[in-house]
Formats: C-alpha cells, sequence, structure tokens
C-alpha cells in the first residue's frame, strides 16, 4: 500500500471482487481471467485506487482520513465501472415510430418517407437548441451510470453540418464538466452524407475534411474520429482519406466497419492502426486475422442487431480464439439500439455472440479501456489506476448476464466518490 | 363523475392516457384499441377510480379531499398497473451456473449432474427457511413492481411435497398481507416428478390429487391449479385428472401448455374451460382453432425461449388474427426466465412475436386481468375499477418496446396510493 495516502474510501467484505488485475489488453484466454478475490477490499485516496487485496488484510492496515467513507459489500459484486466504448448520446428525439414500422416489415424506404432514419434525427438535431440537446443527453449519460457506467466514448454524427457537428461536440464537452460521467468525445462527421449533398458525394468528403475537421480540431473537441465505412455510405477511400487527415489533427481513429455486409473496413482498421473497429457483424477472415495481429480494439454491439430484429451476429467466438481484443458497447442512439443498460449488452453477449460473463466483464473493463485510449489508468482495480468502481448486488458475477432487463445495481464510485446508491 | 367521492389522488395534464377503456378480453384487432387520450386526468377516491376523461374537464370539477395528492404527468404516459400472469417467484437460489453451462452446449444431464436443473431448485427450497425464502420472493415481487407490475400470478412448484409446497404457498400469502402487491396463488405441484417418485410416477400423481389438492384447498392457499402438461412431465391425461380434482375443490386451471413440443395442452385448456393455457410455442392449429373460440387466456412467455437461447417463438400474430385472447409475462423464475422485467418482456414480444406496443400493453393490462379470473376490476382504467396505475417517463407509449432493458417507470399506484417513486 502506498505509504502516508489517508484512505478517503474503504470498500470491504466484498464477497466476490473483480479486479481485472493481469493482461492489457486481454486476448483469447486471458479474456476469461478477471482476477477474482473473494472477500476482498478496495482503498481509495482521493480519485486514487490504493490497494486492493484481501478484506481482513487491508482492513487492518488502513489509516483513515478523517471524512472517510466504508462501505460492507458482504455478498455483493465490486467490479471496475464499465466503460461503454461506443455511444450516440446527443440527438434531439427518439424515433419508437420507426421501430414499430420495421417491425412490421416496413422497409428503409418506407421508413424515410414517413420521416424516419438517421435523416429525421439530422434534421431534429439541426434545429434543437443546445440546452435542449444537453438535457436529453445529460439523462441519456446518467442513466447509462445508473447501470453501471463510469466513461463512455461518445460521438457527434447527427448534425453533419460544421456547425451542428460542434453544436453536438460542444454539448459534449459541457457534459463531461458538470457531470459524474467522463465522456471521451469522437467526431463523426462522417456518418451519413446529408441531404444537401446528396448529390455531391464528394464535395461532403471534402467538407468533412477540409472544414470539419480543422474546426472540430481547433476547438480541442475531439479525441477521436470515426467513419460510417459501409456500401452506399462511405468507401474504404474515402474512410482512409478522412481518417488519416484527422490524425494529422491529433485525433484517433475508429471505423463504424462490415456492419451491413463485409467492405474491408476490419482491414482499413488494421491497416491504420484505428484505435477501435466496432460493429464486425460482418468482418471477413482476413479482417480477423489483421486485427488479431493488430492493437486495434473490435468492439462488438450485439443490441444493435437484436433492436434492428437481426439474426446475424459477429463471429466473437473466432474473434476471441484467434487473439482479437473484444470489447462490447450498448451503441446507445435513437435508431438503431435504444438502451442505456451496458449489463442488458452482457446478457445479449452472453446469449447471441455465447460469450462468458467473465469474457464480457473483461470487454467491457480492460478492453474498453483500450478503446478509448485510457488501457493504462482505467478498467481494472489496481494500485495507481482510478477509482472508478461498480457496486453490484448480486452473490455472483455470473448473474450479470443471466439476471436479464432488470438493474442489480448497488452504488457507483467515481473518482472516488460515490454517485449513485447514496 | 361518482357523487360525494372526495377525490384523494388526482393525476392530471398526462401527455399520453392510456386506458384501456372497451372490450373485456380483447381479440383480433379490438388487442390495438388502447383507449387513448391526450392531456388526459384520472381521479381516484381512496383505492377506486372514481374518474377518467379530459384533464381540463376533471381537473376542474373535482372535490378535492383534506388529505390529498396531485400528480402533474405533463409529457408522460399513464397507463393501468401492468398486470403478469405467469410468475415462479418463490425459490431458494438463482441458478446462473446453469445458464452459462447451458450457452457453452451442455445438456440437460450434464447440467443435472452437476446439480442443476429443476430439481437443484427442489433440493434448495425444501432445506429453506420460510423466513429465508419470503425475504428472496420479496425482493423479486417489489422488484416487478418497480418495473410497473401491480398484480401478478405466484406459482408454487419447486416444492413437491405437501409440506414444501404448502410452506411455498404461505409465503405468497405472506407477501400478499404484507406487500404491495397483489399476488393471485397457484398451485403447481405438478411441475415435475421429485427424485423420490421417479419410478413412482403414478403414485406421484395420486399423490397431488389425493393429498395435496385437499391440503391446500383446505387453507385456502390457492386460487388456481397448474400443471406442466408435456412429453415427459405430465401426460395429457394425467393433467386432466389433476386440474379436474383441483376444479372440485374450488381451483380454476392454468396449464403450462406445448412448450417443447406440440402434446395437446391447449386442446386440453380449451375442454376444460381453463383459465389461462401458457407458453404454446408449438400450439397446433387445432389447438389455436380451440383457443380462438374459447375463454381462455394464452399466456405467450417470450422471454423464456430468450433466455434459453432458442429461436424458436409462438404463433402470435396468428393466434391474434384468429381471435386468441392473448397475454405476455415474464414467466420469472430462476431457471430459465430470470427476470422481473415485463417491459423487457414487451420489447420481446415485439422484436420475436412482432406484436405492437399497443398490442402488448392490451397483453399485460386488461387481457392479464382476465388471466387471473380479475377481468371486472383490474387492467383498465375506468370509474369504479381499482385504482392500480403506472406512470412512465416516455412521452409516446411506443417507447416501451423500443427503448429496451432499462426502467422507465415513474410511479407506480396501487390502491390509489404511490408505491413506487414516492
Amino acid at each position: 500500500m502506498a505509504k502516508n495516502k489517508k484512505i478517503t474510501l474503504l470498500i470491504k467484505n466484498i464477497g466476490q471482487l473483480v479486479t481485472m488485475q493481469g493482461q492489457v489488453p486481454r486476448r483469447g484466454k486471458d479474456l476469461a481471467d478477471i482476477g477474482l478475490i473473494e472477500n476482498g477490499a478496495v482503498a481509495v485516496s482521493g480519485d486514487e485506487i490504493v490497494a486492493v487485496g484481501n478484506s481482513d488484510e487491508i482492513a487492518g492496515k488502513v489509516d483513515l482520513a478523517e471524512n472517510h467513507t466504508v462501505i460492507s459489500a458482504e455478498n455483493q459484486v465490486v467490479t471496475p465501472g464499465l466503460i461503454d466504448p461506443h455511444t450516440h448520446p446527443v440527438f434531439a428525439q427518439t424515433r419508437e415510430m420507426e421501430f414499430e414500422m420495421r417491425l412490421a416489415g416496413k422497409g428503409y424506404m418506407e421508413i424515410a418517407e414517413a420521416g424516419g432514419g438517421i435523416r429525421s434525427s439530422v434534421r431534429s438535431l439541426r434545429e434543437a437548441e443546445p440546452d435542449e440537446l444537453y438535457a436529453r443527453a445529460r439523462k441519456t449519460v446518467n442513466t447509462l451510470m445508473a447501470y453501471g457506467v463510469t466513461s463512455i466514448e461518445a460521438k457527434s454524427g447527427y448534425g453533419l453540418s460544421t456547425e451542428a457537428e460542434i453544436k453536438s461536440l460542444e454539448v459534449i464537452a459541457r457534459l463531461n464538466e458538470n457531470e459524474a460521467m467522463d465522456l471521451y468525445p469522437t467526431f463523426l462527421g462522417a456518418h451519413e452524407v446529408p441531404d444537401e449533398y446528396r448529390d455531391r458525394h464528394e464535395e461532403y468528403v471534402d467538407l468533412v475534411i477540409n472544414e470539419m475537421i480543422p474546426a472540430v480540431a481547433e476547438r480541442k473537441l475531439a479525441l477521436f474520429c470515426d467513419v460510417f465505412c459501409e456500401d452506399g455510405v462511405f468507401t474504404v477511400d474515402e474512410s482512409r482519406r478522412i481518417l488519416q487527415a484527422a490524425e494529422k489533427h491529433g485525433m484517433r481513429s475508429k471505423i463504424h466497419a462490415d456492419e451491413l455486409k463485409s467492405t474491408g473496413g476490419a482491414e482499413l482498421a488494421a491497416e491504420l492502426g484505428a484505435l477501435s473497429a466496432d460493429h464486425l457483424v460482418y468482418i471477413s477472415p482476413k479482417g480477423i486475422d489483421l486485427l488479431a495481429k493488430a492493437n486495434t480494439v473490435a468492439v462488438l454491439l450485439p443490441g444493435t442487431s437484436f433492436a434492428l430484429g437481426l439474426n446475424e451476429a459477429a463471429p466473437a467466438r473466432e474473434m476471441i480464439d484467434k487473439g482479437v481484443i473484444v470489447s462490447l458497447s450498448t451503441d446507445c442512439n435513437p435508431g438503431s439500439s435504444m438502451t442505456e443498460s451496458l449489463p442488458m449488452i452482457i446478457s445479449l453477449a452472453a446469449l447471441k455472440l455465447k460469450m462468458t460473463a467473465a469474457e464480457s466483464l473483461a470487454a467491457v473493463t480492460v478492453n474498453a479501456a483500450c478503446a478509448i485510449g485510457r488501457g493504462d489508468t482505467l478498467g481494472r482495480l489496481e494500485s495507481g489506476l482510478t477509482a472508478d468502481i461498480t457496486i453490484w448486488d448480486m452473490k455472483d458475477y455470473r448473474e450479470l448476464p443471466y439476471h436479464y432487463g432488470v438493474n442489480m445495481v448497488k452504488m457507483v464510485v467515481k473518482n472516488g466518490k460515490v454517485v449513485v446508491g447514496r
């Protein structure tokens, strides 16, 4: 234990403590090694973890600060705060009408003609006041946290104009400043081609490269840049140009890859050394081999197929077996996956991707931390790391996928402070 | 409005009020008619609804009691309190180990040999103290309520001895007395054949008929009797004998029917005039025709197939089109569907059964009330009925299936009192 550090928060008598100590990132069989300690404890000083281990050993040794909190977590599970590495939290309106039309067999065009689809999100976001967007996104972000998440990646992408993309990223910056959640912002101007550029596709790519990226970079509004690389949206070549331009401005790459068909998105992610390649429902065998050798994190989004009523799923078992760094996310967005529950995604990962509870926990902690470039400080309970911790009302961590659709979070600790379940 | 009734609770300015006024029960196209009122209000006196209608009209007229509560529900949806007509809430232990084994491809026998399966629930329930069972079931029941449910059907069935079945039903009776939830108890001694009768199947049927049913009836512990009618469990003939014996003791019939294959359970339900036939994944065309003419409610349980990792689903659209009375339930139980979220089931009903939000709402209110024999007093917001009401944090009721895996309940009113979200 670090000397001279006064303990401000002590969580002791933990039924099952999931430390995630070990490899960063975690691949293959290491994914199942979650560093389990029975009767564990975590000692925190300020926003830093200073000791993790056996409860009897730690509780006897700590030097408690004058103002301190002690939590006794018998029959409970404690994990690192979950990390959601792929969300679209800034939007103006939900799209429940479209969900019902889709289930009734209506096609993309019919839905678009009825005012649905991503373009409806673009229209409403452009019209919305920043305060209105902030109020809605705040609710989304705090709901994510109520379900055990302490950090998220947060994308723009419903603006599709320099002004509206900046408006979205400024909402994310304000949330980051005011809310307990840490948001890692991603510029996603290349989410779709807006209506006014429908016949001038190339010009929109130029706008993203020559105007949007420099404007976002100048304002320091994004750590990452993402592109929707898919047939009919942005080609592999366009995606490469956009991401390379963003890299020059200091933004690391993320790619919406191989979601609807195999288009070479995973291959591009490996080529560029992207931070993550996301979706990957139709990743090619070559894409798997390339990602297995890369440090790119494969962020799988089983909630999206689920909520679109599709049976297809990313080949998670093959990816894990071959050594790809696998993570999971809600894809929280109003079009294809309206949920703030990462535990729900863990249930879907079990049922649809055949991932065990241990693998999914590693996916949403240590590996998700790597997908936001914070594998060094987040996603594990280890001395010296950030004190982001989730306490669960369950005796065994395997209850997480099994007990589905309900919130089992007991408490959330963010930067050493109890922020949910006080 | 009923004269001289002082209003103790007024819910006004309701964005969308789903009254469910109309047919009881609801079949075919009527299932989609949910009695929607924009800017609605509900006035309650004690535990009784006394007025439902336009907010401006009602709010101006009511005579408020000295002690009263006024709730303004702008931008919110108000529905009848949901009713869950099929739950197994009394058990001693969760079975998350088994869930993971099943997803890893382990078969029924392997799981049973590792200490899993329904027999593990029987072993642990028999050993458990009533207080221990009560504490666990209380949590389950209150979680169901936190997700918007105000009445449940609650089964025994993990005891499989006269003593342990009575112990389970007594726990249900105690919950009914002490908790806000109303529980409608069902005796399910014929859930499985216990180990000690494995080679004496017929003797167990006789025990259920000659000893358990009279003992349960004498103690007035159950309103309904249920049988697991399935190949390898109880045959159609055995199920008929058991249910007829129970009917003689005043218990109405329910049947676990056609869950794993088509065995004639739906036909038996129609023949007996059962209150409900549940599961029905493999209902025969003849079974559908017979139920369409009967007053038996078809209780569909899409969460069970989902959580077992199966793709099969009850033919809900065909059943609705032919006029079967369709309801939905969690099947909340530790073996095959560990969830207390009926809204999650509404999402699954949309995605797997292609039921619209309106149809699902009718299924879990007016039709579910019929499945527990209370179509006259529950499941609708209508003058003279019980004031069981759920207030939802959403602008449009269609958000219910679409916004999946999270709790959108704002408040629950049970017998006229706010019990969740105070």
